[in-house]
């Protein structure tokens, strides 16, 4: 069932939330580029611009007179107001919550943690449960903390993104199943609605911060786009003809249950050679601990040591490294995307596995496949959250285009 | 540089671009129906249906009569009629044109093979050498002889699909990399509009395979899709988000080159443990060979000797059918299709693979992604040369929308 509506940019019809779309991400722009990027006519970029001007969205920027000569006047470009309307984005982790205020151009502003109650930790440690009514309780407690931090956020603040791993859909705001949760079909947006008094969208983790990448990173302007994220659990989210690949069962993008080693270790999912029960954080310290016959051995522990030069550690990197080098190059093969970011909490350290990420995803992708540009980096915990308010903003343009 | 466009359905919007596609694939069709599956008003329904109409594409059936009490007068369902328009594919393989005429609703009507001439296997079987010029004449003569078989034929055909394996730019009629020919950046569309006074129209065959189940197999109607062929190659093509998947660089679907095990057979591309170096043709034929120590082993014969029972044979086919549906798995997982169909020359034996496909297809599809439908048959080789011409209706539809 589709849900309510806030208020926000006076968005009405498909093309002010084409033109809105395109000074967003690729603003400030002049009117004839919003033209060709859009398609649309000058006229009807004049007509979609204006109550989005007279709302205070957008705003005319001083001329920059590099008109053509002989133009006639010059060109005013189009450009956001970022502090017209402010977003909450909140990351739901396995013990805590994260959450960030962000403007409309997806800069955060501020952002604050906290734990969730009744965290538990079952015997297996990946699981958690919380209840549903604990978890809607603190991400509206910890949405007042973020909106009373300053008196301009409550008032222009209409929506509420909220991201979360597992099976999402974003339609119905329903979190479908999730594993770390222990949840299935809990309605958590409209639960948020009701407790925070904001429109809430509810979108799984990843694939939000993959629209976080491509409206804002480094996605902008591709025509396909890759994320894939490496940490407690691996996973990837697709940007393909234009939108988000979701999966017609809910689920996509998942590569982190790509076979890399048939015989490989065995998988929480059950299969064996999955990527994640290779380059997981998890997998990776299981490893290390394996190798080094140190069984109390901590992740920090073993960067520092390979970072020392641990040759031992080195090679579990490199190993864990591979891995996700030829995962990433199965995605290259299938679908050919114009550029791949990898990124997550798991890649604090990418300087050990940079090298061997790259020597295997050039030796596996086929073809040209292998000229996509490939960004690999650390991801700040924040850009989780940052990633959920940015699929406010989408659902803000496209609930009311 | 787009290419000029043939004569056809005068399709002037993309209103009756929506109209006639949705009767071609989904008709016939009742004017509810067509107003529900395009989303546009009755009205604009009527506007966009009638020059269709007057002009033969599409016709309305008699009335029903299934209308519901006090609804005014009886539907007269939308159906297009076939034998309006009639449209030439061909297939180039390695050695062989594989030509059709189909009608409008992709049924094939007549079928004709043709050498080409050139042919000249290479030191590495897998390549052959062929001239463009060569290859144009044949494709030529080839439609000759098959509009010539009808006095219908030519007058009512205005468009020549073909399909090619390799990277294929439908957009500029431009094969650029054709490993079988030894072609790169071969302008084929344009020298076929050439030779043939039809408007050609030019796509990788797995991609043009997957357009015709998508409009009229086992796609109808889905929101995602997958096809796999199996045979000399394996490669795969996707309908994700209402469009194929091209690749940003020409590559995708390259399924034959997922990496399944790490440590298998080194593949054609330089990797190792690529699906195409476990399951294709050739490698199952090699595998065969060195496991019955027969080395001029047919693939007919270990087909025969396997359905007969041996059991050293048998377990070849199965340990390529794991290796399939492993590949499977990884396009359910990564796309989530709402259906997967699995076909290709190299399935005529599929009774030997079918079992093992499923299985590991099942161990390995994660979650929900399972719940995917999974279809697995052989392909009839005028299919191939089907896919061209219903990417050539396609491009009717599209070119004037
Ligand atoms: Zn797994
Ligand atoms: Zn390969």
């Amino acid at each position: 069932m589709p849900r309510s509506q806030g208020s926000g940019a006076p968005i009405a019809s498909p093309a002010a939330a084409a033109v809105f779309t395109t000074v967003l991400t690729r603003g400030p722009a002049s009117r004839v580029d919003v033209c060709r990027l859009t398609g649309l006519s000058s006229a009807a970029v004049t007509k979609a611009a204006r109550p989005l001007i007279e709302a205070g969205y957008l705003r005319e920027l001083a001329p920059t007179g590099r008109t053509a000569p002989g133009a006639g006047r010059p060109a005013s470009p189009l450009a956001i107001a970022p502090e017209r309307e402010y977003f909450v984005g909140i990351k739901i982790t396995g013990d805590d919550l994260i959450g960030v205020v962000t403007d409309l151009g997806s800069r955060i502003v501020t952002s604050r943690h906290r734990p969730v109650p009744g965290f538990d930790v079952r015997t297996d440690a990946s699981t958690t449960s919380m209840e549903p009514a604990d978890v809607v309780a603190a991400i509206a407690a910890l949405t007042t903390e973020l909106l009373d931090e300053h008196p301009g956020f409550r008032e222009r603040t209409h929506r509420l993104g909220v991201a979360i791993s597992g099976d999402v859909d974003r339609g119905t705001g329903t979190v479908r199943y999730s594993p770390f949760l222990g949840w299935r079909d809990v309605p958590l947006a409209a639960l948020l609605d009701e407790a925070t008094g904001l429109t809430t969208t509810l979108e799984n983790d990843v694939k939000a911060l993959a629209v976080a990448e491509h409206w804002f990173g480094e996605g902008v302007g591709t025509s396909s786009f890759a994320l894939v994220t490496v940490g407690t659990g691996i996973g990837s989210a697709f940007v393909v003809n234009g939108g988000l690949v979701s999966g017609a069962f809910g689920v996509s993008g998942e590569i982190g249950h790509v076979p890399i080693g048939v015989d490989g270790p065995r998988c929480h999912c059950g299969a064996t050679g999955c990527l994640e029960a290779v380059a997981s954080t998890q997998a990776l310290l299981t490893e290390a601990r394996r190798a080094t016959g140190v069984d109390d051995l901590t992740i920090d522990q073993a960067v520092d040591l390979a970072r020392s030069g641990d040759q031992v550690l080195r090679k579990v990197f490199a190993i864990a490294g591979r891995a996700i080098g030829l995962g990433l190059a199965v995605v290259a093969n299938l679908l050919g995307p114009e550029r791949l970011v990898v990124s997550g909490e798991g890649l604090d350290a990418y300087d050990l596995f940079e090298e061997s990420i790259r020597e295997a995803f050039s030796a596996q992708a086929y073809g040209s496949a292998g000229r996509c540009g490939l960004t690999i980096r650390p991801l700040p915990f924040e850009e989780w959250a940052r990633g959920a308010a940015t699929v406010a903003v989408q659902c803000m343009v496209s609930a009311s285009g």
